[in-house]
């Protein structure tokens, strides 16, 4: 058996295909393109030829798909019901029928399958409550109960980045007053640096060039980083919090004033610390989840259980084209 | 089989007896002394007689006895590892040892127990994924998956109170800066109203009588625990939000401007919107699902599934003794 996981995103389309072992046997990304063509979404197009063309790649035109994508999953696991940020086309479209496939083809929020792909294959391995945050353009979460996905009565469960923590601040994109997401993501370092700079990235970097501005704007969103998390610490009691998403390349200019502003406001009762890790599968942990999802259930099974993480992140498939993101 | 269920609180220990299906035979409530006797905290000595006294009422020495309290159940459900709050000799002391009893007597954080009686007997019944808060003193909570309690990794899980609304404002017992407890709970409403309120029950009765100050507090308090709830709406996805403890009482006082507020910050997918009740148990809910907790699982999975909340509630035991609290 081999799947194709697919992570839609807004500006970029990555696949994946895994074996049954957990080997990457192919990958490939192309940018999303936003125009609407006779036949459907260019997207839709897109995602089409590239199951194509692995097809090809693999000779093997019976490869189950998987879908990870923005948005919530419906209660059935095969559409996107609902997505705040506009994609169109993208809600209520049954993936089975895309691919005309037999078939089902799960369909799985993205923060949701780089979650699962970390649970089996990465950081959060062999851990039953986990808690991710995705830092990137927004927040974005997931939640590990018992060791499994926890996606909630309507499939919203880990919007961890819709959290208020300023609330005398403006609404964000749900109506969520100054949340995490708003005070933390790349889509407001340009606002809230006046114009100087456009992402995380480029504030990270002036900040470690000494710019007094950067330090003060970056010191300020990883306490509010910091006061998200020791809330969701509160909340969930997880074992272990997974931070993914581009910013974590910052390393320790990220975790280094995370952990010290945890320090203090944390509550470490009897002196228990909440472990902080960051994520292992960087930016192809969603389309990883995703093709896991796509295997049938013995050998989802199976793949968790042979705990396969460091046979994975170092094999060739995964080192060559995945990892460099 | 019989069960006591004692909540044992800061101000006052409740103790109720239940039987097998699910009657109150008898209830008795008294204040906790917070001195210490030669034979230990004098809590321990109105506990033990409480619990004798009980014995005799029903004539039974073979009674089995269920704790909640407030802070941190161990792993193994036998003590209380952690209290921010002082109640001297609480921690660590392993209850079946105070009862010399032979069997197990569990023990569970106080909102743990409160939500576990209202998902067997009360608003949460037959609901799958369910948040409590409880309002009161301070704001405690708890947190239904699946339909199973979840306690977390070391028993903190539900903690909602202990959640940033406002980052810049100063932490409290636990460390969290600006949170849900110091926004909303009594303890706070001196402070907020310059020493002109006690508690939410004096703010409320000043604003349903046309107070413009106790209004203006009332209003922002009940606006942040709005966004407290929009932000665990958006983390934990419940299909019901119980709100439980005495600022319940104030009914459309509460229940409207929440409503209200909540319109402008819940996100609502697809207009799918979060029911929100108030608790059915009353202040009683933490001695019930102690005493709940204290019966053989067999006897547990046979009270939730025969659903007996409306014969409970209206109950002589009930509806005589328990539900004034």
């Amino acid at each position: 058996v081999i799947t194709v996981g697919i992570d839609l995103g807004c500006s970029e389309i990555k696949a994946i295909v895994l074996d049954r072992t957990g080997q990457v046997l192919a990958t490939t990304r192309t940018p999303t393109s936003g125009s609407t063509a006779d036949d459907g979404p260019s997207w839709l197009t897109t995602v089409r030829r590239l199951v194509n063309d692995l097809r090809q790649t693999v000779s093997n035109k019976n490869v189950l798909v998987g879908i990870a994508a923005p948005g919530l999953a419906a209660k059935d696991g095969l559409s996107i019901f609902n997505m705040p940020v506009r994609m169109e086309g993208v809600e209520g479209l049954i993936w089975s029928s895309v691919f005309e496939s037999l078939l089902p083809v799960p369909v799985l929020n993205d923060a949701h399958a780089a979650l699962l792909a970390e649970a089996v294959l990465g950081a959060a391995r062999e851990k039953k409550h986990v808690v991710m945050l995705t830092l990137g353009t927004g927040v974005g979460g997931a939640i590990l109960i018992d060791g499994e996905l926890y996606q909630g009565a309507i499939g919203r469960a880990g919007h961890i980045g819709h959290m208020t923590l300023r609330s005398d601040f403006s609404r964000d994109i749900v109506g969520t007053p100054g949340s995490l997401e708003d005070l933390f993501g790349d889509h407001t370092v340009s606002a809230r640096s006046h114009g100087r700079f456009a992402t995380n990235q480029e504030l990270v970097r002036a900040h470690e060039k000494g710019d007094g501005h950067a330090t003060r704007i970056w010191m300020d969103s990883v306490r509010q980083l910091a006061c998200g998390i020791a809330s969701i610490t509160n909340i969930l009691d997880p074992e272990l919090i997974v931070l993914g998403g581009g910013i974590t390349k910052a390393g320790t200019t990220l975790f280094d004033p995370l952990k010290s502003f945890l320090h203090d406001v944390e509550w470490r009762p009897n002196g228990h610390e909440v472990e902080i890790v960051p994520a292992l599968l960087g930016t192809w942990a969603g389309a990883i989840g995703a093709g896991y999802r796509a295997f049938p259930v013995d050998i989802q099974a199976e793949l968790k259980r042979r705990n396969l993480c460091a046979a994975f992140v170092n094999s060739p498939g995964f080192a060559m084209s995945v990892e460099p993101g």
